[in-house]
């Protein structure tokens, strides 16, 4: 993989033009996206003339030029958007989204668009995993994880309404980041849930995510150079923990095991009972605000939907306001549980999916673990370094209080740094 | 004015067809439209032919056919979207807004698309007030404010993220209704603020308002039908009270005059002290987010940008995240000390501007008695029926609690009641 965090410093010391860096991963694209197919669409002789003209500039600036990958539920001006759907073919947006123009504000290069689900939800693309084609690399993030993990790009964003970063991170077997609810703008991507979807960044390490998280939104997020401190993690092993398989299980454990080795606390927590609400909360928002947000699709394109996404809206319409509102006082009500849980501990560390990637490509695998930490607007982070008896990587997920963002990656990184050992 | 309320009761009775009612709008479209300038762009023709088609299924639905009006914000894939900027003279979205969507499921006809300012902000288009040419209708819902009041449509939707529906509303003298932040999603919509851009619907009189938006959304917001129950209100006399002309004040004092003869309570409150920080706060949220959101209009299109937004977007650039972050937080305090001050009242009255439009066109007013409650998320009503000496309208605003938007609605209704008595 190539490690943002890395190049950026290289081209920081002069060691390595931007242009450079581009040609690292187009000799990767060369040689691997026949097979993985994670782009919709690709520039990279646009992508070497930017940094012809402009790497003295690019360099000097936080992204240093970096290549980045957007999912196709971006808005690009200057590249086709399609959403992952038929209905939007050959779809050019007028305007960039505004996470789209903070990663140009930032210096980042903008490579190509990444295979995305259908608007975001379960119906897949045509995404391999990079270690095993005949598993799904995840979804609905499913070719900003694949890129990074083939070495294709150093940083992809993403999106998570379910668990559309966190599990394709753990498939793929690279860092995923979602951050607290709201702290990369949604403005300009197709919205699936607004009080749901949440940008996310992948990169190859813990480091690697908070390095390209600090450039693109001008926030104190790294956690590289000085050691970070032994946070006091919480395990939790009830509901959903049963749906873990035995190989998941035990790469918890042994994140927790060496975690403690290097000096962190660690105690067994559950869950607050509200949270089981919370879960089924999560659906309801979903599914209504779903039914609004595709309105026009679903009421003037109904037979170019997908199936997954069609039974869906098809239930969302009966859907009542009156669920939604219960919906979201749950939520309220279980946010409020959570931050009493995590005041005497950093971060919460459970597994990021049910396991490995499973076999297949028409199923992007289950948002289980996910859901929930999404609705409670947590910044969550896939640690990468664990794998499966057949060598798929196995992430575990750590946790971290609403806006306690530098402290959760601080703490992954923590985490990450002990599996290495 | 055309009662939305009126309209529907007489469609759903078989007095009136939704072919009769579009022509009523048309008739007022061809004595007023010319002079008042309210709309981007019309389309009579289909509308009739919609009516024609589809009037008798139109007349089940719960807006019976009636036309309404888009702020030219909303996207619509049937007619230019051009949100009031030339960078997007011509633009055609691909979809509609959700909000676009629900006026359609709802069986509303989309008449046209109403005058905006420039994104919403201030920069000011060519609408001009229908009961004084030489004054400004109010911003940024110009135009669906001037066409309810001229009678050319019953229901027009706008949105507010300053002052936007209850300013215009006012100046106009027609009731205006902003929704509890979120009622009405505005997924599809030229994004200035996430945290502050609120849908809301102008129509004649507040039962219109309520029956409208009861229409659209599906939830139980009418209060027609019996007398509302006489609610207890809180008068706001301090800052930004000496902001209001000597006609303003003595308008909101008639409101509660006339609204204790007819049984309201009425006690003098004061805003806690936070609200100060929590005004100065709208600004920093307005202003670091609107940088972000239009960023491409900025980054690209900078010269082709209104000269009060651009001065604001150029400011806005040094928004520090920390100074929004606080402001975050400073709004959250400031909605907890608003809740502990309705804890023993109903609603606040209080002027819906600082008085009647002023004369010009180059401004659209100040939003100055409704940032404060954009900010606070509170359901707000524009109650018309004062007028000034002039004969300019002078409204008055009923302010609620978050989520209370019946409520709210019932106690503006008691108070417009009470006026007209």
């Amino acid at each position: 993989m190539l490690s943002a965090l890395d190049l950026a410093r290289r081209i920081e010391m002069g060691e390595l033009t931007p242009v450079a860096a581009i040609e690292l991963c187009a000799e990767a694209i060369a040689a691997r996206e026949a097979e993985i197919g994670a782009f919709t669409v690709l520039e990279l002789g646009r992508a070497r003339l930017i940094a012809e003209a402009r790497g003295a500039a690019l360099a000097a600036q936080p992204l240093r030029g970096l290549a980045v990958g957007l999912k196709d539920i971006f808005d690009t001006a200057d590249f086709p958007t399609e959403y992952g759907s038929p209905i939007y073919i050959g779809y050019r947006p007028r305007a960039d989204a505004a996470a789209t123009s903070m990663v140009r504000r930032a210096g980042g290069i903008v490579l190509g668009k990444t295979v995305t689900t259908e608007f975001a939800h379960l119906d897949p693309g045509k995404t391999r995993n990079p270690h095993n084609f005949k598993h799904t690399p995840g979804g609905s993030s499913s070719g900003s994880a694949a890129a990074v993990a083939a070495g294709m790009l150093p940083v992809a964003l993403g999106t998570q309404t379910g668990g559309s970063v966190i599990r394709p991170a753990s498939y793929c077997g690279v860092a995923g980041f979602k951050p607290s609810y709201g702290l990369i703008p949604t403005v300009g991507l197709k919205c699936f849930s607004w009080h749901l979807d949440t940008v996310g960044v992948f990169a190859s390490s813990v480091s690697d995510v908070a390095f390209a998280a600090e450039a693109i939104t001008g926030r104190p997020l790294r956690i590289d150079g000085t050691a970070p401190a032994a946070p006091r993690i919480g395990m939790l092993r009830n509901p959903p923990w049963p749906e873990a398989s035995n190989e998941m299980m035990t790469a918890v454990e042994i994140a927790a095991r060496t975690s403690i080795t290097e000096g962190a606390g660690v105690i067994d927590i559950e869950l607050p009972s509200i949270c089981a609400d919370a879960f089924r909360a999560h659906g309801t928002i979903h599914d209504y605000e779903g039914y609004q947000s595709l309105a026009y699709e679903y009421d003037h394109h109904r037979d170019r939907i997908g199936p997954q996404l069609r039974i869906l809206l098809d239930r969302a319409a009966s859907v009542t306001p009156e669920a939604y509102d219960s919906a979201r006082r749950t939520t309220r009500r279980a946010r409020q549980a959570i931050a009493d849980l995590m005041s005497e501990i950093d971060v919460i560390l459970t597994p990021s999916a049910p396991g490995a990637a499973p076999e297949g490509l028409k199923s992007t695998g289950s948002s289980t673990f996910n859901r929930l930490w999404t609705l409670m607007g947590a910044p969550c982070v896939n640690v990468p370094g664990l794998a499966s008896d057949s060598g798929l990587p196995l992430g575990v997920q750590v946790v971290g209080r609403f806006g306690r963002d530098h402290g959760t990656l601080a703490a992954a990184r923590f985490v990450e740094d002990a599996i290495a050992l």
